[in-house]
Order: C-alpha cells, then sequence, then structure tokens
C-alpha cells in the first residue's frame, strides 16, 4: 500500500491515517470505487485499510452469492452501508415495467439478506424515443408505491437518489433533492428514504434547505467531487475528494445538521481511478477524507 | 441552400418552410450557431432564409464595429433579439471585479447602439481554486445591483440567465430558473429579466411553476436540445432541435402562457453544427422549428 497521491498538489503532507483512526469510523468504500475488484477482493481491502462499512453493487454481489457475501462481510466485521442498485422505473412498456419490479423485488430480497442500511434507487432515464418527462417521474412515483409493502415486509428501507441533471436523459428523472423528497414523504419515513450523493446535488441552490427539509429521510450519503474540465464520459466523470470544487466537509455538516450519522461512502465513476491500484486508491480517500471532510 | 438535414430519420418528409412562412416569425437565429461567419455573413443569411431576428455576440460585432453592426442589421430590417453576454461576476479578487464591471458597463452601451431587446448575462463561475458557492452566488446579486441604474439610464434591459448545472462550476453558478428569478425580483421588471434556454431549464422539476412565475421577467428565449451520449466537449454538447429529449413545443407553449410572445432564438453550441454549411444549418433549423416548435 503505497501513500501516493492522484495528484493535486495540495496534500503530500498529509499522512496517511492509520487503521483506527477515529477519523474514519463512518467512512465507507463504495465497491463501485474499486471497479476491477470482485467482492472478495473489495471486503478484503476494506478490512487491510481499517474501515469498518462497505457498499455493495448488486452484479458483484450476484457473481459471488449473495448469502455467501453476507457471511464474508459478517465474517470480516463490516456494515453493508447501501446496497445499489434498483429502480429503472421508467418504461412506458408494460412488459419492462413488469420486469422492473420484479428485479426490484429481488434487489429488496438481496438487501434483506445482506443486511444492508437501505437499498440505493436510481429512477431510470427517458423511455427510448419519449420526451415526456412528467410521464416518466409519475412512473417513478407509482413504482415505489408498488414495492413499498415488499420492502417494508423484507424490513429493507428504500433510498431515492437524486442524480445530477447531467443524467435526467438518460439514467435518472429524479433531478433534485426537493423532487426525491416530494415523492419520499408520501410514504413513511422508515419505508423510504433518500440518497444523498454531493457529485449529484452540490450545485444546487436549495441545498442547504433541502438537506434540512430531509432530516431523517437521509438514508445514506455518498462522496465524489466534480471536477473540470468534466472528463468526456459523463458516466465517469466523477473526481477523487479534493480534486474538483465541491465544499464537501461543508456538504457532510449539512447533513449532520439534518441529523445524519450514518455512514459516508465514497463512490468515484472515474476511469483514472478504476485503472489505478485499488490500494493506492483506498490510501488516497482514507487521507483526502480526513483532509476535506472528516 | 440544400434543404439536407442533421440526421434524425423523423423529418425526411417534412418540407422547408419558404421565407415568410407566418410560423417562423418569430424565429431568431443566434449567431453562435453558425460561429463561423462574422456579422455582415450572418446578417445575410438571416435575410436571405427569411428571418426576422438574430441574436448577436459581442465578440464578432466588436470585430466588426458596433455602430456598423447596428446600421447594417437596421438596413436588413432584423430585429436584434439579444446582445450576447455580459456577467461573468464571481471574482473574488478586486481588480477582476472591477474589471468585470467596467467590461459590462461596455455591453450595455453596445447593447444600447444595437438596440437589442436585452443584454444577456452569464454569472460566472467559480472563482479559481474557490469552492465557495454560496459566496459567489452573493457577487453576482451584487453586481447586478451595480449594474441596474447604468443600464436603466441606457434602456438596456439585464437578463440572467440560469445554465444547466453542469457549469455551474466553471461558467454559471446561476444553476435554476428559480434562483435567477429570486435575484431579478429584487428589481423593476423593465429592468431585469431572465432569458430562458431550454437546453438549461428543460430538466428542472419546477420548470412549469416557475416559467409560469417568470411572467413578465422573461426577457428571451432560446433553443437547443439536449442530446445523448452527451458530446465530450461539455461546452458544446446542445444539440440540433429535434435531435434529443427535449418537448420543445412543450417548453415553448409554457412560455406562451406565461405571456411570453417575443423571439425565440436557436443557439447551438456544437462541433457537428459549426463545421457545417451554414445555410444548410439555417435550412434545417428552419424545417425543425415548424416540426418541433411552431
Amino acid at each position: 500500500m503505497t501513500p501516493t497521491d492522484i495528484p493535486s498538489g495540495r496534500s503530500a503532507a498529509v499522512p496517511t491515517p492509520v487503521p483506527g483512526d477515529p477519523r474514519l469510523a463512518r467512512l465507507s468504500l463504495n465497491q463501485k470505487t474499486v471497479d476491477s475488484l470482485g467482492v472478495a477482493d473489495a471486503i478484503a481491502l476494506c478490512v487491510t485499510a481499517g474501515l469498518r462499512s462497505i457498499g455493495l453493487w448488486r452484479e458483484p454481489v450476484r457473481a459471488f452469492g449473495v448469502v455467501e457475501t453476507a457471511k464474508l462481510v459478517a465474517d470480516a466485521g463490516l456494515r453493508v452501508s447501501s446496497l445499489c442498485r434498483g429502480g429503472f422505473f421508467t418504461s412506458a412498456d408494460e412488459e419492462h415495467w413488469a420486469a422492473a419490479l420484479a428485479d426490484n423485488k429481488r434487489a429488496i430480497e438481496e438487501a434483506a439478506t445482506l443486511g444492508a442500511d437501505c437499498l440505493v434507487l436510481v429512477a431510470g432515464g427517458l423511455p427510448p424515443g419519449s420526451r415526456d418527462l412528467p410521464s416518466a417521474r409519475g412512473r417513478v412515483a407509482e413504482a415505489i408505491g408498488r414495492l413499498v409493502p415488499f420492502a417494508r415486509a423484507h424490513r429493507v428501507r428504500l433510498a431515492l437518489e437524486p442524480m445530477h441533471p447531467i443524467y435526467t436523459a438518460d439514467r435518472g428523472v429524479c433531478a433534485t433533492l426537493a423532487e426525491a423528497l416530494d415523492l419520499a414523504e408520501h410514504f413513511p419515513v422508515q419505508d423510504v428514504g433518500v440518497v444523498v450523493d454531493s457529485f449529484h446535488v452540490w450545485w444546487d441552490p436549495q441545498l442547504a434547505e433541502q438537506v434540512h427539509r430531509a432530516g431523517d429521510r437521509i438514508a445514506g450519503v455518498q462522496l465524489a467531487d466534480w471536477i473540470t474540465p468534466l472528463p468526456p464520459d459523463a458516466l465517469l466523470s466523477r473526481g477523487m475528494l479534493g480534486d474538483g470544487h465541491i465544499d464537501l466537509r461543508g456538504f457532510i455538516e449539512l447533513t449532520g445538521h439534518a441529523g445524519y450519522r450514518g455512514d459516508v461512502e465514497v463512490e468515484i465513476f472515474n476511469a483514472d481511478v478504476w485503472s489505478a491500484d485499488p490500494h493506492e486508491v483506498v490510501a488516497t480517500i482514507r487521507r483526502r477524507y480526513v483532509q476535506h471532510v472528516a
């Protein structure tokens, strides 16, 4: 584990916190940040780095086995801060709609097996050829209503994630925290919450007001930075903590003032981060987290 | 002028409207859409295409001469739907701040000379190294307050343009129509309005509500489409009308219900559009405008 940095020139003098450093108590690694690793290696990496929590993704979990992953996580003494992800509710086609609901029920079962704090839901984009954003948003509301009883029976909390408006067309029609809360507030707070990711919401003029409003609805918090120039692939445009323009400490303080005390996942979709040595990535995250967040 | 299309497969059967077609009465060409042309050629292109209005940019106007441009526009019988652009108010540095105010006063004088319907203001991004978004937003409010008396004396209407959150960090900290209206409403409606560009605001869950609220504050309307996958250069990511995901007709209807009867500028920053024959681009716009907007 070499504590090299993704260069920013600002953190050279900051030592990497040792495992057990109390400032890392809430830091969780979303496994997408180390996309090249399977579940077992990602869990082992968290343990080596002294992290107490991991955010899991369905595809690698299913590849390894859901029950097997749950056992590995438990044996490692890790919390599962979230399972990513359900959602993609916007199809206008009956067959796809039914398939989406069925797949989300499987995701709920998986989250229950894993003991995940929440199941992250991404709304989904506009259906192919459609320009009807209000209707797509309506289908998201309807789908959540259909899933809540099933989720409640499995004691899984659904967590709707507002996505940056760069993704409204093709990934997530739920574009603001206010919109996510408008949806969530139709349901009991223990059944439906929201995930607040700095990358997705940092620009919002209503951020402070809406995080305050969210309060106990905050089911999860994720961090990535907004970097410029924006990388050419919009999906992989998230930056390492401290490399960009977001006041990450201020963001976490907002969630704290709203009452959130849970895990803070670092989730970075970025080709450079994905091609780096995962141990170095996690060393950088630990150092940057102390420098910019904790 | 060959009426070829930027391929979408949908509009092959739509004839290009002839000059004088009443459906084109409000269509204005923002000269940035034909970025390779100087002022004189852009004006001539509008005349040839039967357009009645043009949106001008300061740099080419100054290269040709402000007074000379005003004369050419008047001789051509065109309206100037807007002058782009002033703004960039967010510097934390006194010297840059003073220079920005001085430059905006020149822009106001130019808009007055041109008889432009409004001067478009882009807020500006975060200052280098800053993560303090609230402060940057505060400077925008302060700058507008400083410019209003000068603009009023020149009978120029300032028009604040909310920009898509993809640009919050590096171009425009004013990210929503609600935020722009919060700023504008400190001033008389004839002094400070807003520009509503489909590309920048289409994703906003509050769009209908805020366009309604805007009412007489709407000083200008611009159109570009949101296309996916997003082109690699974020600045050049705007699409030809009809190539993307925006309900352009619904958008224009919203502005109409809010009382806007003015020009509708087509402003497309896109490398493919910029490298195409400007006459073909304008033919495509006329056809797509009738198909998707008018």
